[in-house]
């Protein structure tokens, strides 16, 4: 893309104290693989995390020196962008849990010199967000000028804002639901057993065992994808096209949509990690901050300082906007400072990776005022 | 149920003629179950017939001498109910490509004296149409009073008001769609790639193996159980209601709405034959009467005679009322003669299967009148 950073680069730093997780367990010796684009300021006041989603990792914008394809929010983060690196200093982590380059599941375990794999503990939004304040601590920013994070990421964003309120001045929270409702679990389940049933997973030492669990992954990948996309864009995508001309009466693909799914599962399946991908379905499924407060959702945002922004998209059918209006009722019930936009998009749960107008012109205000 | 037919049996008969089959192959030597209920009137002219869906069989209603469990449409039909067997003499076979005894997948070619299998043609809707036509001759009715189907059984009454208007008074069409969305394409798809990917599916020749792809034809049902049911009714009947009180931090099922979906994947993947489900969802794919008719829906409509009824329910999201009323607009387009109606009901695309008052009466006054 023509106004996209060049020649970005990875960065790696070690975390100094160990992680007290939700579920029990402590995490050590933790390395974190980041992005920064554009300069902190000498104030260090003009820093913007960036939370990842499910299938996402710190490689948020820009190019590197070897590759041309951009990071999966460069269409809003870059110069004079909705989220402007002449204006902040952005800072995007690979989450702990993730395959690219943070400690996870397909990790060495520096205590017993083996591979995590199914023996990663299971983490929460909430160990994330503890986890990013330690990031937080090692680059120096005290205060976050704004967390922002679409899907699971406005999950992140959002706990951060109940959890380390001192420490954040703007929250964005795109795409995102204040927890997963019976129907999103189910299809994290589904794509869940594809992958534990694939005799390739090996009880989740494939790695071990040189193997991988490709058409598992593969499988939970297409089911992702078709929560993704709206009905209305995968109709005006495909509709009914046929590959050939005429039906061949056979199972190969035939419809241009089983082809895409098809396609997209494999690509998927070659980069990413099966364990990670069991675990971030997992977070999702356990995220309910009102959990603690009988349901009670305003109860839970009590501490809550920063200014907020929830956006939605129209055709989202998988975080559909009255689930994001579910945390704008509870923040305004709770008296505090929520501002809701609302998006015309045919894009489906996707939107939230857009660079629409509407949405660039809101959050951008959001962020410079 | 109390006011079930009881001591219920399953028919047997064989078809004379062979079956031209869309694809170009022919089928011979066919078998046919079915079941009746009530009594056929002196002059053959109150018969209806019942198309049965996805995963449906020849059991739609009553109960057998030894067992309990009513057939699956036990709700609508019986003395005194939505379509009355003191009234009407009912039919329901089971279709080909079916796994419940009428010749499928994993009957024996009598030509080969092997198992079909994978070899077994891949069927359409106007196949089926075409074979209950000689079913009906063989049962010696000339015109049916009805031909009535939810979900792919109301795209089988559609197709036989097209192919055979002399010999259909009426066609209820509930809870379907003129054609498959790419998104309901999409979600076929993962289900057969689940089948397909299971390594006990053997390429289709499971059975010759003494093999059986129980967990991706479980892995299916699962994904077809989620398009099945509305998110209210899930979120009402499941929730994010735990299976024990707290958290488990590990992959085993926790939340009811995992145990519930990995149950029903289980019970079907033992009565199920992994060959037909994926001819069946092929047949859905493949559904599209107005192909022929560059699309135009109102054209493929010319023909028909029969008065039409058309049904949907309000919280159907794999064939929503918008998608019922596509084919209710082209009918009027038509010119032909159509009524629709509306049913508000929680309980999705299974709506179809519960005897809600407002269905009950609509139905019942259609076929009587």
């Amino acid at each position: 893309m023509s106004n996209s950073i060049r020649n970005v680069e990875a960065k790696k730093l070690s975390l100094d104290g160990d992680l007290d997780l939700e579920c029990g367990q402590t995490l050590s010796n933790i390395d974190i693989v980041y992005e920064t684009y554009g300069d902190l300021n000498s104030e260090a006041s003009n820093a913007i995390l960036i939370c990842h989603a499910l299938s996402g990792n710190h490689h948020a914008a820009g190019t590197y020196d070897d590759e041309d394809r951009p990071g999966w929010w460069d269409s809003l983060i870059g110069p004079g962008k909705a989220i402007d690196t002449e204006k902040f200093f952005v800072v995007c982590p690979n989450n702990i849990g993730g395959c690219h380059g943070s400690t996870g599941p397909s990790s060495i375990n520096k205590e017993t010199n083996e591979t995590y794999g199914p023996d990663f503990p299971i983490i929460t939004v909430q160990d994330w967000v503890k986890c990013q304040s330690m990031i937080s601590d090692s680059l120096g920013i005290k205060i976050w000028h704004a967390v922002v994070g679409g899907s699971l990421g406005g999950m992140q964003a959002l706990e951060w804002s109940r959890l380390f309120p001192k420490r954040i001045k703007k929250a964005g929270i795109v795409a995102a639901a204040p927890k997963l409702s019976a129907q999103n679990i189910a299809f994290n389940e589904v794509a869940r057993q594809a992958i534990i049933n694939d005799p390739d997973f090996e009880s989740g030492r494939y790695l071990e065992k040189n193997k991988s669990p490709k058409k598992g992954l593969g499988l939970a990948r297409m089911i992702g994808h078709i929560t993704y996309l709206s009905e209305e864009a995968m109709r005006s995508k495909f509709g009914r096209e046929l590959k050939e001309d005429k039906l061949n009466f056979g199972f190969d693909a035939e419809f241009e949509i089983e082809s895409y799914l098809r396609y997209q599962g494999d690509v998927f399946s070659e980069s990413f990690d099966a364990n990670t991908y069991l675990l971030m379905t997992k977070i999702l499924d356990y995220f309910d901050p009102a959990e603690k407060f009988n349901g009670n959702l305003s109860m839970a945002f009590q501490e809550i300082e920063a200014q907020v922004m929830v956006i939605s998209f129209s055709t989202d059918w998988r975080f559909s906007p009255d689930r994001s209006k579910e945390i704008v009722n509870a923040l305004i019930e709770a008296k505090k400072n929520v501002s809701y936009l609302e998006i015309e998009s045919p894009h489906g749960h996707d939107s939230f990776l857009f660079a629409d107008k509407d949405y660039v012109n809101g959050l951008s205000s959001f962020l410079e005022n």
